[in-house]
């Protein structure tokens, strides 16, 4: 079983059915799955099907509670979303660090997320229920995200953490084609020592000192990174320098 | 002035003007302020200023090209978002990373970050103006994120890398000597133009295909973000090669 479906997202009393299915999607495009609703104010909603999009499938399977309660049961994490700081009473999070503690806990238990209403969001009942929140450190001026924004982030840094935990580090350049793989180091030299001999060859060395201008090419090559391909290019560009344009 | 004043997002030809709306929401929330737009579909429009919501000032002054050059005068760190691994060898960024890269280039000079066309997103001449892609490592099976969601996915990070940046920690670029700054965009494109002409001079390109060589140099040379004086040396060698050896 992925930790991704361990975690539910619980909207509670959201006004526009927009961004019930506008957060189903962000959720689905994130990996997740279960998706609680309580005491929506207008739903279903043929405006909530066609904000999912494509998640469409997982808003059809989205229940539908009027007690918190029941969307919590087996949960044994609860963390609350708030725009702004509350009083002292919670320990309050950023995303990042919220979505550590949610994705560490879920590998052994159902945990839950939850989002309060577009106006008012959670009522000091539904923060009693919470063993922390999370606020996203938006803009003082202006901190006003759209609900579905905030599941989107909230989504994406779940999954962001979900990926760090899962990685036994693969590397990726591991499936790329050879002639993609960075040079080796001895074709590289090669390319170096053409490139010098390409220049002599041209008259456009310093002649006081060669050793500078080669130099800083190296820099700018070395730190391109060149692929064997990119390699060969650059070696036939150099021999048809050496030979000069068609006379 | 604040870190995320250089951030530019550019939207190239969006065809929803609710999602214009929601982006300038989203970047607003997240304290970013330069949007944007390059021959969207229908705007200005009612449906755009709604969904901006509290961010219709940050709308109201958002300027609306023709030509992504315009768009992006100035920007010396170019990024564009794609929602998929691309075949060709861009570096390949994820939000955090590219966030990273972003902040610390913006802290000398402007940067921008593109978002292509909600069904197809950036074209491949699009493409070659990014120095990286950033993806979003979203659902295999269902990575459709709304435009705006993207949007805001890749604001928060940027405001997460620039509240982390803010530590006082000194910029040493900001003390480089003018011709060690990153060359910029213009220059760039003049010195790929005269590579154009120089590898016509000598016979080297594809005449059936001259265009994927040159993609592939791009990618090549935009990797090492090179320098003023390096983009001089270049052209320098490109100039005697055009001349030919000696004879």
């Amino acid at each position: 079983m992925n930790v991704l479906d361990r975690l539910r997202i619980v909207l509670i009393q959201t006004s526009h059915p927009g961004n019930i299915g506008a957060s189903a999607r962000a959720m689905k495009t994130m990996g997740l799955s279960d998706l609680r609703l309580v005491s929506p104010v207008r739903y279903p909603s043929a405006e909530a099907t066609a904000m999912a999009s494509g998640a469409d499938d997982l808003l059809a399977g989205t229940p539908v509670y009027e007690d918190l309660d029941e969307a919590l049961t087996g949960c044994r994490l609860v963390m609350g979303t708030s725009a702004r700081q509350r009083s002292l009473r919670w320990p309050q999070l950023n995303p990042r660090e919220a979505a550590a503690a949610l994705i560490e806990a879920a590998a052994q238990r159902p945990v839950a997320l939850l989002f309060g209403r577009e106006q008012s969001g959670l009522s000091n009942e539904e923060l009693d229920r919470c063993h922390s929140l999370v606020t996203i450190p938006a803009n003082e001026a202006y901190s006003s995200l759209n609900l579905a924004a905030a599941v989107q982030v909230l989504s994406y840094e779940l999954r962001m953490a979900a990926l760090e935990r899962q990685a036994p580090a693969v590397d990726t350049s591991a499936d790329l084609a050879p002639e993609d793989q960075p040079a080796s180091a001895e074709a590289l030299e090669d390319f170096y020592a053409h490139l010098e001999r390409a220049l002599i060859h041209l008259d456009f060395l310093d002649p006081n000192n060669p050793r500078h201008l080669l130099r800083r090419l190296r820099r700018l090559y070395g730190r391109a990174v060149p692929t064997v391909s990119e390699v060969n290019i650059l070696r036939g560009i150099l021999t048809a320098a050496e030979k000069g344009p068609r006379r």
